[in-house]
């Protein structure tokens, strides 16, 4: 797997209307080999804790922030020598950019919308990235852009620490669970 | 692109409390290569209309249609020579069973949960698979599942008779819109 530190930023969370997206948006971030999310708009407690509680169940050490002010991330983001991905349908095409994303070994932050994204996420993106140029999912989005970036090395990842652990199987299920 | 007809089935649609997330499963199926889906659970005209309205405006047959009893769906399938594949984080890995599921040429049935998926999903299966061990969310895993089956080229794919159209661009965003 690519030697770069991945990072999720969900802009403009709203509690009630997007809780069960951003969770979805938090988790495919974890599994897919982000290190963490930075959480935007509505400051989401008990949203923040279930994805921490996740985490501590099933492992690794993905990192669940709240970020007050976005545009200070990125500025500073910058400064400290990372680089912005910020996905987009009106970006250019996942599959002709994701080589030279990967050329280059700074850290990647990954921005997430929102419905309305401010012009000046565009313009400090070092990239903006569509994953196909159709409507879908900030999630499917994600997903497809870190398993490009990942190569495909994230699906063979594992979570050291967690309490519970699935042994994939051809039917049925099956999970082993610490008890401690 | 694989010659096999793929759609997608979505167990135990909740209409309020997974009208988003069915939408993004359904947007997700479609922008991904599916050519349609079925809604179990709840009958939501508004969720089904939502799709084909994005349909009408962004091109392509994108199928949308209830199924009242996902049992006989299944069945039928089977009967008329078709593949199940139901996406689960108790099957098996995606990255080791793609390339089995890839070699057969018959159209395929992906089956998407729901909360608690009945045993008989499981064993009528040809296969379950897992987008990695992981919880993270039905349309990460459906995106990743039909990227693999289709070997990347769904993210060329185009859509044709629509409406609308956005051009890739490195920055800001520009679209073409068939004004009629």
């Amino acid at each position: 797997m690519i030697k770069v530190d991945v990072k999720v930023l969900r802009l403009n969370h709203r509690r009630i209307r997007d809780a069960r997206i951003t969770t979805h948006v938090c988790l495919t971030a974890r599994a897919f080999g982000a290190s963490g999310l930075f959480l935007d708009g509505d400051h989401d407690q008990k949203l923040i804790k279930n994805v921490q509680d996740v985490v501590k169940r099933w492992g690794g050490s993905f990192q669940m922030d709240y970020e007050k002010n976005w545009s200070n991330l990125l500025d500073e983001w910058k400064k400290s020598g990372g680089e912005i991905v910020h996905l987009t349908m009106y970006g250019e095409p996942v599959q002709k950019v994701t080589s030279t994303i990967k050329k280059s070994k700074k850290n990647k932050l990954v921005v997430v919308g929102g419905s309305r994204v401010p012009t000046k996420v565009y313009e400090e993106a070092d990239w903006n990235v569509a994953v196909t140029g159709q409507p879908h999912s900030e999630v499917s989005a994600l997903a497809i852009f870190l398993h490009l970036l990942f190569e495909g090395k994230e699906l063979d990842l594992e979570f050291e620490g967690g309490e519970i652990k699935v042994l994939p199987l051809a039917k049925g299920k099956k999970v082993i669970i610490d008890q401690g």
